[in-house]
This record gives structure tokens, C-alpha cells and sequence, in this order.
């Protein structure tokens, strides 16, 4: 164990989460509720040093949760309290607190009226969800697995359902409160830049300098991330308060938009779709979409925004070939001369849903996703419209590798709104 | 250390992996990349008994790096490997291996020429990525970071990029092909099954025949997964050959299927989407798709599809409540008797894209996303119908749980398309 694992850290608070369930190590489920959890501890300025993943299995569990304990002050297991002969973590942390398991009524007593509450007949097998460690703390349960909270040598093991909602409603209502308090005073605060169009080490090269002024003062620390077609920049500060950290991260946060320029597509979770969004707004504009290659991920990812109706009309998904005439009004003559996957019908496509759905900006995207060419094009040819009313269509061909047709229209739909917020940007 | 843990397990070969990432610890980023490489490992038979994810820090990454080791005959590293100061795994793995870094001539040339082959000038920084713990094996870079393998212990420590499509390049083409000589004969099987409108509990109650026997004959294992509104079955076979593993695998997949009937949406990889589109090719009957709440994410889901043109006409993104009479044709007498939100404007709404666009079938999709109620509507509340040419239109209401916006509009998009699934079966 390295010293900086001990858990003895100057008043600073540790945790390490284990995420239980076979299906995680086979690759049949991803993992989500450590991302999330680490992220609601890193609020309250707890440091999370390590996630584990084990399987369905009560001695590898009992191992990770014991490894875990004797490292961090805090354990959060999640998953394997349901009610199937897979769900193992009642008995493994029994086993590490060398306790035995005890049946508790009014857990009976709870999982017997959600059922008849939902009219349903209770499966027998449920009322294992009524046992828990001796001694344990029971964290009220949402569905109809408790949680609960046990010690294990120094530290205080937590175990919650794997369902995401119910993962949730128990971790900010009971184990987060919990924690802050034990923490005290102490924060940390995390913010991410988000970029388009630029790569990791170029845009790490253009920080550089203050990445180095930070590291003499100490002030917040600098990371770069690559993923998805985008760089993120992080910046971390930790300090007494949230609002101290707040206040040192801010300056920082803003020194490196302005380094980043146009590259900068939004801060912390608001993707693409949030900086189209704002622009729009501040131009007082609506927009309308024609998609084809991407169905309809386009208008899902702008409907995310919270108040889209304040600027996003709607759309035609034009799939089918004779729907960009009928529905989006594009010439059958531009079909034919150029073929569904060109900047010709792209640019026809964003005039026409501007004009019949009443918009300002019309936005049409089209494409071959595969398996199979299409008017030999190949897969992964994007074309790119952003139509105006008193300016001719501005148009971008891109040529994606040939990833799977989930990627490319997934990419395809980034590129798309990347390409209208430039264009917008211009244009303001 | 428990003794399954132990490396020696009869010829079995056992991984353990590794996610690098300091933002993953945040709950910045996810990592999807470990399950991913696990769903690799079953396939060619080796197990994979824990995943571990660590940050930023040299110490705590030997230290996670030890361990594996330790326990398993293969340890796979991902993330760590980029240009910038927080890239640390080269330095990591070889302290752990008790040797240097050595820059290799034949990286430096690849790295500069990658650069040079894009017109792009290299930051120095990128010369990092031509450092190797000595006597490591390269493993052959598709961006700028190069892996390597390297024995630490009895065991193997490979490690790779981060960047999913340079990982699953460098898996697929390197280790997987490594691991699956080592392993020799025998093969691991996992096949899902996937259910919607029936609980996990009353799922495995249901199957717990099969259960017992499989545990007294030993032919196979059943576990059961709960989330995002569907229960998942997963039947997991090990035997000597992928084909004889499949061919015990297929037979229970069939009778759970026989069991669990109409509420089988897919197996495996396909969601309901999937069961859709097997349902309209075989009745030869072509859909179209009217959104609001959803925003276009029901069209964007049925794309994903091969083959989907064969199916799918298009749809209209009615968001403006304006566009759901003047794009889909929707009576203005019904909109202000019912309100946009009702199983009346839904009726309207699929009838209508079904007649505009030139469908057999015509879905409807309206509801609340919040944060504010719709008149007089609460947030959550989604309102479905199917239209059909020679039959009334069949309508749902649900009222989802005050969840965040994106998940109500993701939820929304699967009882849309679950919803069909359903009418469809019943037409069949």
C-alpha cells in the first residue's frame, strides 16, 4: 500500500466504490453508477482513489470489499441486493463483518405492502430482501431493495441497489448527507471545457503555460481527455468551502475558453447542442432539421435542452428518397442530378425545412451509413446544410472512417451540430 | 487471497483489467471500455474476475498494477498512454516491471510521420509516446499511442490506449489473437435475453424451473438484470469449442423465449427496435414515426437498423405544437379540445404521418419532459397510439416518475417502441 493510500490524510475523507454483477465483467452491462456516485462525492470533496468491478460470486466480493476497507474510510457497494440467487451482497458483507444475517420484520413487512400497494402477488423470494448484516443501519429503500450501512474495521461499508434510480435516490438521500457531515468543512470542485475540431495534445500545447503557472502556485490542477470526437479540458480546485473552490476554478475556467476560442462547444455536461442553443437565443432565432442518415438523433439531442421550444421548431426525418421531395420540398431535378447523399441536397434540404416549417435556420444532413455504398458513395460520406434566409447555404462533406452505423450516425449528428454552431458563430 | 482467485485453475486463464483515468474517479467519464474488452474475453473463453479503475497517480497505479498480476495470468491496462503530463502508465508499469524507459527510434519515426503524413506540425510532447519500459513488445499504434506487453510476475500486463477505437483496434488485432493461443481450446458463451413490461423477480420466478435443473445438470448458467425498464436473462455456457458452447447454449435460449412470450422484446445486442423491424419485414408493411416529447430519438433508434430502409419511410418532428396540424395534418379542433398532450392528438398524430408519408403504420409520440407542466398536464405524463389503414387507432397513457428530462424522453422512446412491438404481435 503506498503511503498516499493510507487512510489517515489530514482531515481529508476517502472512499472506494465496488460495483457487483457478473453481467459488468462479461461486458453484457456497463457500469454507470460509479461515474455518477464519484461525481456526487467529489461535490462534497471526498477523494475517490479506486472503483472495483467483481462478479456474482461471495468470496471475490468478500476479498474487494475487505482489500477496500482496509484502505479508504468509506466502502459504496452497488448491486446484488435484489431478490434472485445471484444477489450475494448481503451475505459477503456479512461475512467480512463477521456477522450473521437476521430477517427483519419491518422490512417484511415494507416489501409485502409494495406489492399489494401495486396489486401484485408478492414472489416468495423477495422476502430475502428483508435480511440484513446484525447490526447493520437500514437506508430506506425506493423499490423493494433496502440498502444498508455496516462497519468493517475502520471504515463504514454502504450498500445500495444497482438500478440506477434507486442507486440515486439512496446515495443523495442518505449517504451523501452522511458523508458531508463526517467530512466537514471542504470541497472540491471539478469543471470540464469541452472542444470540437481540435486534438488533445494541440490543445493541451496551447494550455501549457497555464498548466505550468498552476503547478508553481498550486492553485487548481489541469487535465486533458480525448473521446468521441472531442477534447475536454479539466480543472480541479480544492478548497474550504464550494464556494471558495467556486471561485478559485472560475477565473481559470474562463482564461482557458478564451485561449480555446471557437473551438470551445460548452462547460461541464452541456454538449454541442447547449451552445447551439444559446446562440439561437441570443439571436432570437428558431431552427428547423431535415435529417436522413441520422433519423432523428438530431432533434432528440437539441430537444434535451431544457426550454428547446423556445427555439427549436421541429423537423422531417426523410429517409426514404421520395420524402425529401414530398416532404421537404427539394427539387426531384437536384436528386437526380447530384443523388440523395450530396452538399446539393443537403443545401436543398435545410432551405426547404426553413421555409415549410416556418424557421430561421434550416439545418440538413444526409449520408451513408452502410452496410452497402448508396449512388456510389461510401460509407461514411456526410454532407452538411445550414440554410439562411438572406444568405446562399453553407455546406461541409466529411468523410468518417467506417466505424458501425451506430458510430457514424452518432458522429454524424455531432458533426452536424458542430458545423451549424460554427456557422452561427459566424454569422453573430 | 481466495483460492479461486489463484492463477492456477485447472487451464483456465484468467484477465483482470484496468481503466487509467483520474476523470473516471471524478465521474467525469465513463468507462465503457472494460466492458467492452470483457465481452472479447468470453468469447474466446478467459475469465475476467475484476475490474479495477485508478487515476492519475504512478504509486496507486503500480500499486493496482501489482495486484493483478498477482492474481491473474493476464492484467490489461487501458488509458494512460497519450502525450500529456497526466499520462503516467508508461512510468507505472515499468516500476512495477523493475525496469527503464528507453525511447524507441522506430516510435519516433512512426510519430513524427503520422503527424507529418496530416499536414500537422508534432508537439514535442507527443516524443513521450515513443518511451517503452524496456524489453516490452510493441504493439502497433493506430493513433499516436503505441501499447505494449510486458511480463511483471507470472503474469502478462498489456496495455493499451484509452480511445475506444484505438483500443478495439489494438485488442482485436493483438492480444485477443495473444490470449486466445494461450488459452487453447474452449470457449465461453453468454447469450441475453431481453424482456419489457415484466419485473425482475416475477422474471426469475418464472424461469426458476429452468433454474434448478441447469443447477443440478451443471449445463448452464442463468442470471437476471434489471434496468432501464427491462429485465435481462443472461444464459452463459463454458465447453470446449464456441460451436459446442453454442449449441448448448441455443436450446435454453429458445425455451426461455417459448416462456417468458410476449414479453420478449430481443436477444442479445438488439433492443426493441430490432423486434420491430423483424415484425414490419415480415408482414411487409412500412412505418412512420410523428415526435414531440421524443424529438426525433424514436427515428434516430429505428435507423440503427441494417437494412431499415427496407421499413421505414420517415416521420415528422412535430415540437411547435402549430407544426402538429400543418405538418402532420392534425384537426386544430382537436388540439383545442384535448390539448397536444392526449391519446386524441396521438390518434391524430399517427393517422396523420401514416397518411402523409405513405405508411402502412403510423406512430404517435406526445408528452411532458418538463421541468413545467403542459396544460394542466404533469411532467411525465406520455400519450402513445398506433395507426393502422383498416382499424381504429390503439392508444396508451403512461405517467413515468418525476425523472430528469433526458431520461423521461429516452424511457418515453422505448414504451413508444414497445408499444408498437405489442400492437404489431397482436395484428400478426
Amino acid at each position: 500500500m503506498s503511503v498516499s493510500d493510507s487512510p489517515d490524510r489530514g482531515g481529508r475523507l476517502s472512499a472506494e466504490l465496488i460495483a457487483v454483477g457478473t453481467e459488468l465483467l462479461l461486458g453484457d452491462s456497463v457500469d454507470t453508477n460509479s461515474g455518477w456516485i464519484s461525481g456526487r462525492l467529489a461535490e462534497i470533496g471526498v477523494d475517490v482513489f479506486r472503483h472495483m468491478t467483481v462478479g456474482d460470486n461471495v468470496q471475490r466480493l468478500a476479498s474487494a470489499v475487505r482489500e477496500a476497507a482496509a484502505r479508504a474510510d468509506a466502502v459504496i457497494v452497488t448491486g446484488g441486493l435484489g431478490p434472485t440467487q445471484d444477489d450475494l451482497t448481503r451475505d459477503a458483507v456479512a461475512l467480512v463483518a463477521g456477522v450473521a444475517l437476521e430477517r427483519r420484520p419491518e422490512l417484511v413487512a415494507y416489501v409485502t405492502e409494495y406489492f399489494a400497494a401495486r396489486g401484485r402477488e408478492m414472489p416468495e423470494r423477495n422476502l430475502v430482501q428483508a435480511d440484513m448484516p446484525a447490526g447493520a443501519r437500514v437506508l430506506s429503500p425506493v423499490g423493494t431493495a433496502a440498502g444498508f450501512a455496516v462497519a468493517v474495521q475502520a471504515a463504514t461499508v454502504y450498500c445500495v441497489p444497482g438500478v440506477p434510480a434507486e442507486m440515486r435516490a439512496m446515495i443523495a438521500g442518505d449517504v451523501i448527507p452522511e458523508l458531508s457531515r463526517r467530512r466537514g468543512a471542504g470541497s472540491t470542485v471539478s469543471r470540464v471545457i469541452r472542444t470540437a475540431g481540435m486534438s488533445e495534445s494541440g490543445v493541451a500545447e496551447l494550455c501549457s503555460p497555464i498548466v505550468r503557472r498552476l503547478d508553481e502556485t498550486q492553485g487548481a490542477t489541469i487535465a486533458f481527455l480525448a473521446s468521441r470526437g472531442e477534447t475536454r479540458v479539466r480543472v480541479t480546485v480544492s478548497a474550504a468551502s464550494r464556494d471558495q473552490a467556486l471561485a478559485l476554478t472560475d477565473p481559470v475556467v474562463d482564461e482557458i475558453v478564451d485561449l480555446l476560442g471557437a473551438g470551445v462547444t460548452g462547460i461541464d455536461d452541456e454538449g454541442v447542442e447547449h451552445a447551439v442553443a444559446r446562440q439561437l437565443m441570443a439571436a432570437k432565432q428558431t431552427l428547423a432539421v431535415a435529417e436522413s442518415i441520422t433519423g432523428g438523433c438530431v432533434g432528440g439531442r437539441l430537444v434535451s435542452v431544457p426550454g428547446a421550444s423556445d427555439w427549436f421548431r421541429g423537423g422531417v426525418i426523410v429517409y426514404a428518397t421520395d420524402l425529401k421531395a414530398t416532404l421537404a420540398g427539394v427539387d426531384q431535378a437536384v436528386l437526380d442530378a447530384h443523388g440523395p447523399v450530396s452538399e446539393e441536397a443537403a443545401a436543398a434540404l435545410a432551405v426547404g425545412v426553413r421555409q415549410r416549417l416556418r424557421a430561421d435556420v434550416g439545418l440538413g444532413v444526409v449520408g451513408v451509413a452502410g452496410p452497402t455504398t448508396q449512388n456510389g458513395k461510401p460509407v461514411g460520406t456526410v454532407c452538411l446544410a445550414v440554410g439562411l434566409e438572406d444568405a446562399p447555404s453553407a455546406t461541409q462533406t466529411l468523410q468518417l472512417p467506417s466505424w458501425g452505423r451506430t458510430e457514424l450516425q452518432e458522429f454524424a449528428g455531432s458533426f452536424a451540430l458542430d458545423f451549424l454552431r460554427r456557422q452561427l458563430a459566424e454569422r453573430a
